[in-house]
C-alpha cells in the first residue's frame, strides 16, 4: 500500500460474487463491474473480482483468496436469499471468526417487509416464510447489519479480535436494485465510512481512438516514452473493443503534468481518430451533437434490429431528440414502413449502398426526424455470397444540409458481434457526417 | 475429486479473465461465462472465475488462487496483445516454473499473418511491428503453441516437472471471435485432450418458472425432501430474476431417478407456472410458439426501444416470423406511424391499457404481421406521477382469433432495470396470449 499525501494511502478491495448461475454463464453479473466503479468512485483500487458457486468451501477460498491480494476491504454479493444453497453470511461469520447469531431485531424488522409479500400471494405458507425470515435475520455477532432493501439484510463484518489486520468484509445481497441502495447506505456507516476516508484518490482518464490497429498504438508509447515522458508514473492499460482502442490512464494527482504530455503527444499523433477524452462513447457523443443542433432522429434498422433505437434511448431525456425507428427486417417491411422502392432493392439487393441511404432517408420523412441513420448487413451465420459474405454491413447517415454518407464493412464474428459492431458503425458514421474529420 | 464410472473422475477447473478494463467496470466480460459453458459441455465442473487487472504480482496470485480450488485445469483469457500491459504469457511461465523462449517458427507464422495488416494500414512502421511480432511468439519451454487466430497465439502449459499434479493451464487470447476458434483448436490436442477423456460427465437441467416468490419455492424444496426424494443427491441453485425463477439442477448420470422424482413434485405443485422445462426462456418459448403457428410478429416499442424488436431477432432464421417493429419513442410517432388514435393517447395518456392496445394493432397492420406485441412505460427516473408512477409499464399482446390482451406492472429498479424486465413481461404475454394458461 503505497502512501499518499496527509495520512491517506492507496487503499485496496476484492468482490466477491457468488451464484451457481453466473458461474455457470447463464446469468450476466453486473454487480462486480458497478461495486468495482463504486470502489473507485471512493480511491479504492480494486484488486481482483472471484465469482464462486454457491458452495461452501469453495466460497470460503474465495474469500481468503480475495485477502491474498493484500486488500483493505472486501465485498461479496449475493447467496443471501432464502433457499438453503444461500450460505454467504454464515460462510463470512466463519471466515472472520466470528459465530452467527440471532438478531431478534432485526428479524422484526424483516418480518413487517415479508407480510407485505403475504398480500400479494395470499395462498403461500406462513410458517415458511417465518423460517426463512429467520435464516435472513442471522448476524455474526459484533457485525454491523445494513437494513434489507428488498428482504435479505446485509452486513459490515470486522475480523474478529485476534485475527490481526484482515479486511472488513461488506456483505450485499445479489439483485441490483437491492444491492445499490445498501451500498450507498453502507458508506455513511462505521466501520466502513473511516475506512473509506483513508482512501487516498486517484486520476482516471480515458481516450478513445478509431481506426488504428492495436500495434501502431504499442509503438507510439514506447516512442513517446523515448522521448522523455515518464510514462512510468503512470498506469496505462489499452483495450481494443468494436474496432475502437481505449486507453485508461490512472495516476496519482501530482502526476497529472506527466499525463498532460502524453495527452499532448498522443494528440498531435493521432488527431481526428481521438474522438472522446472524457469517457464517452460514441452514443454519448452522437447524443451531445443532436442536443448541439437541436436535431432529432429517426433509425431505419435491419441486422441490427432495434439495437442503434435502444442504444440511443437508453438516457433519460431521450425523447429531446429520438423521434424513434423502424426495425424492417423484412424486405417488404423496408418497402411498405420506410418507403425504400421495390426496385432498388431488386436491382442492388437489401445489403447496398443504395438501400442504405433509401433506408436512412426514409427514416427522416416517416418519423419526422432531422437525421437518419440505417443498418443493413448479413449477420449470418448463412446467407452469405462471394460477393456479400457474412460480416458485410452497410451504413448510411442523412443529416440536415449535407450529402448522404454510406459505408460499408466486412465484420469478423458471431451473429451477435457482427450487430453490436455494427451498432458502433453505424453511430460513428452519424457522427463523422455531422462533423466530418 | 469424487471416483466415477469406468476410471472417469470429477474434473473441476478455473478461469482466470485478465484485463483492467473488465476489472474496472467499463467492459462486460464475455469470455469466463463462455469458457464455463465449455467447460461444462466437457463434464468439467467451474469451480471459480477470476477476474484482475494487468498487474504483474495481481495475476501470479491470481493462478496461484484458481489451484487452490483444487483444480484441474485452469484457462486464461486476455493480455496476450502487443502493448506492455499485457503480461500473461510471461506470467503463466514463471507460474508453471517454464523458461520463456522465443519460438522461432510461431514467429515466422505470426509474421505472414501481421503482413495481412501492413496492407490495410500502409503508413504503419515496420520495425514496431517486427518487434510485437517477436513478443507474440514467446512461448514457455516445453509448453505446446496454440495457433493463432488473429495475430496471438495462445499455448497450453502444463506444469514443470517436479512440480507436482498443478493445473494444466489453457492460455486463450481476449477478443471473443479469436478465442473461441483457437478453445476448439485446443480440445484436439495433448495434453488437453487426454485430460478431458477423463472427465466423468454430468448432467444438468432447468426449469424456469413465473409468477412466484422464492421464499415460496423454498419451502417447497423442503416439502419435497422432507416427503423422501433425496435432494442431497442433487445440485440444486435457484435464481430470481426479471420476475422468472430459474431452478438449475445437476446430477450424476446414475441419480436421475431422483430428478425425476423431484420434475414430478415441481410439475405437480405449480402446474402452468413452470412455462420451460429446457432451458429455453421466454423469447425461444415464443419463437417456437410463431413458428408452430406459422404467423409472423410486428412490435411496437415506446418504453423498450427496439430491445422486444432485438431479441426476437438475435436468433437466425428470425425473417421466417419477424416482419419488423416500430420503435414509437415520440407520441407524434404513435400516431403517425402506428396509428394510435391522438385523441386517445390525449384521453388515457401514453402509458395506458387503451394506448398499448393500439400499439399492438398498429403494429400488425402497419407491418403486415399476424401477431403483435407493444410495450409503453414509465422508464424514468423522471416523469412519474401518483397515478403513473415511474416504473408503471403497461403492454400487450394481438394474436389471430383472439381478444387482444393488455396488462400492466409496477417494475422496481433503474431506468435500464425497467426497460429490461418490460422485455421479459412484454413477452410472457404474448405467451399466454398464444395459449392460455
Amino acid at each position: 500500500m503505497a502512501e499518499g499525501a496527509q495520512g491517506t494511502r492507496r487503499l485496496r478491495g476484492a468482490i466477491v460474487v457468488t451464484g451457481s448461475e453466473v458461474l455457470a454463464g447463464r446469468v450476466t453479473d453486473k454487480n462486480g463491474p458497478w461495486v468495482s466503479q463504486q470502489f473507485a468512485a471512493y480511491g479504492v483500487e480494486t484488486a481482483g473480482i472471484i465469482q464462486v458457486g454457491d458452495r461452501r468451501d469453495d466460497l470460503l477460498k474465495a474469500l481468503a483468496q480475495a485477502s491474498d491480494w493484500g486488500v483493505d476491504l472486501v465485498a461479496t454479493t449475493g447467496g443471501l436469499g432464502p433457499t438453503a444453497d444461500d450460505l454467504t453470511i454464515e460462510v463470512v461469520a466463519e471466515y472472520a471468526g466470528r459465530t452467527l447469531t440471532l438478531d431478534p431485531e432485526l428479524e422484526s424488522r424483516v418480518w413487517a417487509i415479508v407480510q407485505k409479500i403475504l398480500e400479494r400471494y395470499p395462498d403461500i405458507d406462513v410458517e415458511s416464510l417465518r423460517a426463512t425470515t429467520r435464516k435472513q435475520a442471522m448476524q455474526p455477532l459484533g457485525a454491523v447489519p445494513l437494513e434489507p432493501v428488498g428482504t435479505a439484510p446485509g452486513s459490515l463484518v470486522p475480523p474478529a479480535e485476534g485475527r490481526g489486520d484482515g479486511p472488513l468484509v461488506i456483505v450485499l445481497p445479489g439483485p441490483p436494485r437491492e444491492l445499490q441502495p445498501m451500498w450507498r447506505a453502507a458508506v455513511g456507516l462505521e466501520p466502513l465510512a473511516g475506512l473509506l476516508a483513508q482512501a487516498a484518490p486517484f486520476e482516471e482518464r480515458m481516450l478513445r481512438l478509431i481506426g488504428l490497429p492495436e500495434s501502431d498504438l504499442a509503438a507510439a508509447l514506447e516512442e513517446i516514452e523515448g522521448g522523455g515522458v515518464a510514462l512510468d508514473r503512470l498506469e496505462i492499460t489499452t483495450c481494443m473493443r468494436s474496432g475502437e482502442i481505449e486507453i485508461v490512464t490512472r495516476y496519482e494527482p501530482g502526476d497529472a503534468p506527466v499525463y498532460d504530455e502524453l495527452d499532448a503527444a498522443i494528440r498531435e499523433r493521432y488527431g481526428a481518430r481521438l474522438y472522446s477524452d472524457d469517457g464517452a462513447g460514441v452514443d454519448e457523443v452522437v447524443r451531445r451533437q443532436l442536443i448541439e443542433h437541436g436535431w432529432t432522429i429517426g433509425l431505419a434498422e435491419s441486422c441490427t434490429g432495434g439495437l442503434v433505437a435502444s442504444k440511443l434511448i437508453e438516457p433519460a431525456g431521450a425523447s429531446a431528440y429520438v423521434r424513434g425507428g423502424i426495425v424492417a427486417y423484412d424486405n417488404e417491411v423496408k418497402v411498405s414502413a420506410l418507403g425504400v422502392p421495390a426496385e432498388l432493392i431488386e436491382e442492388h439487393g437489401a445489403v447496398s449502398e443504395a438501400v442504405a441511404i433509401a433506408m436512412a432517408q426514409g427514416a427522416v420523412e416517416r418519423l419526422g426526424a432531422n437525421c437518419g441513420v440505417s443498418t443493413t448487413g448479413v449477420a449470418g451465420p448463412d446467407g452469405g455470397t462471394d460477393e456479400k459474405p457474412v460480416g458485410l454491413v452497410w451504413v448510411a447517415a442523412v443529416v440536415p444540409g449535407r450529402e448522404p454518407v454510406a459505408r460499408s464493412l466486412i465484420i469478423p464474428g458471431s451473429r451477435n458481434a457482427i450487430r453490436e459492431r455494427a451498432v458502433t458503425f453505424a453511430l460513428h458514421t452519424l457522427r463523422t457526417a455531422v462533423e466530418p474529420d
